[in-house]
């Protein structure tokens, strides 16, 4: 599978956003996170991790974007399809990128969408947004939710490399015989499926979380504990594995030397709920119809939380299966799956699938787990 | 060595953010970033990876600090030394924590200190700080870099922290002749790469980066290519390995099957332009100085950028070794010594090393390389 995408798929995306900003009023978009900048100019880096330098993009209303970036990743985005990349030497403690982002924004005109709704962040000093509205003299405004609009259903291209993220990660879950078993660590199990992960073609790792415990875990965020596990507990493991810059987003539960009834059960359940979710996402239906349906199954404490969302670019993106959300399903959005159970009080397991959006049932794109809990 | 802090140094961190809040005219600090919480509150977790969520810490003049975070971290946050923990089942699309974090604010009062200067982000929706502002009442400003300035200066558990990093690296640089060879790939090197950090007992490794050619590489951000490694290539790999929620960020070079003069002779400089770093390096000195001692050896050419930075909970945070910061260099402070050369025409080099600021020589954190260039 090839890295990246075509020129044509990136001049689509900015075409459609175009349409959207005409009919917003908008004269550009202002884009600032990774994401963001990533899913219009195929711009894919791990520098980002640097959180001391700023990146800026505009899209304007009728012409090719604008890239307003630190001069060090000048040639990485001249050898992206962006041919008008301004830089400046970051950073600068006088000016960082203000007054090129302000002039390069007066050129193009208002007014700027800057996503601001949920789901969003301004990646960039306060001071300095402030700075850039004072010296553009432009209006600005949310960006409508154009680009999370539009993140939202994913290519064929885009698919395949979640599906792609998906597969490696099943092929991880595959192997977790190999480290998981009584006497070892959780912190070892987690460091050492983060290599099977490596192994079986992750790019990088960004997210592992999970637990373990005789009839499930407490929650499922903490970081790994040095505590060993023991035969009868259950181990869940929730990865957010990359390639190419695409997540996938699941997790697996396995029993330690012996399944309990109460762990069997909890299990047929979730795997029962993740079903009517299957059942439940057509086009047309909403979020909250999914989260219905497999609210039924498992039942819907108060803090159960959302029970599922959006999948891409991020772990974590777009709508959420909650009882509130009411966007609308669309083919080619890519959603998780993840009904959650208390098994007694205070435990709960949890069980994630990744699905893509179709014109009749959805399609997998990870493995789904079957009824069974496997033991190992 | 153990996970974590005491309480009592959290208790530290705080009435020092307080005694200076107090001189600034602060009422609160609001904190919405994972270093920034993590730093007065201890909470870790991998879960902040999900963007849809927003996590909110007040700092009040005079009392324990206050968490405001979605139900879902409840646990885990009240596991920590924070009593105060006001939660809501996020994400909810009609207020997400808006009022719950509004009516605690105005319980503590102004102004409230929002780190706004460079180097930060507000890590909360742009809607929902304009609506927390409104419904408060209260004035907002900038924290008058009061976080940034406690976070700059480590404690011996904080120095601890990132030297056990740098040594997991150190162990896994130690091993990069078992994975790097001639006809690998080197998107295959950085996978592995990972797998020895992982083995030799980082907890994750958020950020790699490097690159391989015959005299250098045309920058130190692009992700791995396919291409497989040469005999005479040098190759470099760069990391940010984490070990209980603290970086290490330091690279090494290594010829393949054999190193040219243009090669060595820019390493030697490189580990020399260290060694004038070190020496520069002391109390009361400012960052620019430490630049200026690397850069009369390396030379500053116009896209040089930065030669180093701060270090510590994030890859890179607070000061910037360039000509025109003018940080002064406190005992406690850990940054990075970061020369880089060009050997030919839009080839580099660069070298990496950590070190800790005292009061008399600076500590090296990494293991100093030395100014033969490693052979594999």
């Amino acid at each position: 599978m090839t890295r990246g995408f075509s020129d044509e798929e990136f001049r689509e995306r900015v075409a459609r956003a175009q349409a959207r900003m005409d009919k917003a009023g908008l004269g550009a978009l202002l884009l600032t996170t990774e994401a963001d900048v990533r899913y219009f100019t195929g711009y894919l880096t791990r520098f980002w991790e640097s959180p001391c330098r700023a990146w800026y993009l505009i899209v304007p209303a009728s012409s090719d974007p604008i890239a307003v970036i630190p001069s060090i990743g000048a040639a990485l985005m001249r050898a992206t399809w962006i041919n008008d990349v301004r830089t400046w030497p970051a950073p600068d403690p006088l000016d960082d990128g203000v007054s090129r982002l302000a002039e390069a924004l007066r050129e193009v005109g208002g007014p700027v969408g800057l996503p601001s709704h949920q789901g969003t962040v301004a990646r960039m000093p306060l001071a300095d947004l402030e700075a850039v509205k004072a010296q553009s003299g432009l209006t600005f405004t949310d960006d409508r939710g154009i680009v999370a609009g539009l993140r939202a259903i994913k290519s064929e291209a885009e698919i395949a490399k979640i599906a792609r993220a998906c597969a490696i990660a099943g092929r991880a879950f595959g192997r977790v015989g190999e480290i998981a078993m009584p006497g070892v660590p959780l912190s070892r199990v987690f460091r050492d499926f983060q290599r099977l992960l490596l192994e079986e073609g992750a790019d990088w790792v960004p997210y592992l979380a999970g637990g373990a415990g005789p009839e499930g875990y407490a929650d499922v965020i903490s970081p790994a504990s040095e505590a060993p596990l023991v035969v009868g507990d259950v181990l869940m493991l929730d990865t957010g594995a990359v390639w190419d810059g695409y997540f996938c987003d699941y997790d697996r539960n396995f029993a330690i030397g012996h399944a309990t009834d109460i762990q069997c059960a909890a299990h047929a359940r979730l795997v029962e709920a993740t079903q009517a979710g299957l059942e439940a996402a057509r086009p047309g239906v909403r979020a909250c119809d999914v989260w219905r349906a497999m609210a039924d199954v498992v039942g819907t404490g108060e803090d159960a939380g959302r029970l599922g969302h959006g999948l891409g670019m991020q772990l974590t993106e777009g709508l959420s299966l909650t009882a509130e959300d009411q966007t609308t399903l669309l083919p080619g959005m890519v959603i998780t799956l993840e009904p959650g159970i208390e098994t007694i009080g205070g435990k709960i397991m949890v069980h994630e699938e990744n699905i893509v959006i179709t014109e009749g049932a959805p399609r997998a794109l990870s493995p789904l787990a079957t009824v069974d809990l496997p033991t190992i």
